[in-house]
């Protein structure tokens, strides 16, 4: 990456981050291009200069979001089908440690709300939960090879979206005491025939 | 319930359900008391006679949402221990199968949203949380006997937010499919000692 390319990338990192904070702050309706630009320390001119409008903010939102993803999955890819099931309960536990914040999730709940009233909006959402699911149902259905490979899917999203939600309802929730209990739970999503008693 | 009484709840529901739609349409920050009573076919002075403010209509809400789950956990705590944990978990799958709409789901969001941003609102939304939680946890922890009740509350509590948050996400996702494994799911969750081999 030459000087440029990466002065440009922090640049748009900035404004992201500043984006994501007025948009949970704010609201998304209240948070215009202005009070980003502020928040980001820029002018709005500079911020246009980026992107557009705040759809396309809240688009290079989730394509960064996205592309973490992708090297996720690429490296789940590569690894053996026999312990995929684990490794990918692992990954899952590891980044539920590590990663549920409440900004993040405010953030979500934020875009989803938003979602019912701009349809740009929805479309960038379910894009990219298209994608997560994909490469999932990819993991799921041809590597693990267990069948229901989409509703496995959506049942390991649930576990995740579920989560981010329970933490802005009870800010008091002692995560390590579920730990145990959520790997369980995605060990047994990963797992054949668990279910064929209740089909 | 007097004829008066009868009235009077009818036109505080309809209140209440002109303001969920607003609320989802426009944002709760854009649906002001104006809106909401045209909405609900009223004059704004008919509303403030029973509402002094958005807030409190978010919060007659969530009660009734309370009422709701007061009467079903009524009906549990009368069931004997040795069946709660499966009758638990048909009611669960039961509510899922019959209640799961997106509107519910999207004014779900926009509460958690507003939460970040009006702490009368995240203490309504918190309060009725943890009474749903205490009452969970109760028959749990009391009535089944388990450890870890908290935790396995908040487990049980993460199937529902995220199944609302993935249907909001996916549009196409297809409940039935996911029922068998969403039955194991709850069924594993209050299942003793399942968990020992992990902690």
């Amino acid at each position: 990456m030459t000087g440029a390319e990466k002065r440009r990338t922090a640049r748009i990192s900035q404004i992201l981050d500043a984006a994501a904070l007025c948009f949970v702050e704010m609201g998304f309706h209240r948070a215009g291009m202005a009070k980003i630009a502020a928040r980001a320390k820029m002018s709005p001119g500079h911020i246009y200069h980026y992107f557009e409008s705040k759809e396309a903010i809240i688009a290079a939102i989730v394509d960064r979001e996205s592309a973490k993803a992708a090297e996720r999955f690429a490296e789940l890819d590569a690894v053996d089908s026999n312990e995929l099931a684990s490794v990918m309960t692992e990954r899952a536990i590891q980044s539920i440690e590590e990663k549920t914040d409440i900004l993040q999730s405010a953030l979500n709940m934020e875009m989803l709300a938003e979602c019912q009233r701009n349809p740009e909006i929805a479309c960038i959402i379910q894009r990219h939960d298209k994608y997560i699911r994909d490469q999932l149902t990819h993991l799921i259905g041809n590597k693990i090879g267990l069948d229901l490979a989409e509703a496995r899917t959506d049942m390991m999203m649930v576990q995740f979206s579920g989560l981010a939600n329970r933490l802005l309802r009870n800010p008091d929730m002692d995560l390590s005491s579920m730990i145990a209990l959520m790997r369980q739970t995605m060990q047994s999503i990963l797992t054949p025939d668990t279910i064929g008693d209740h089909v």
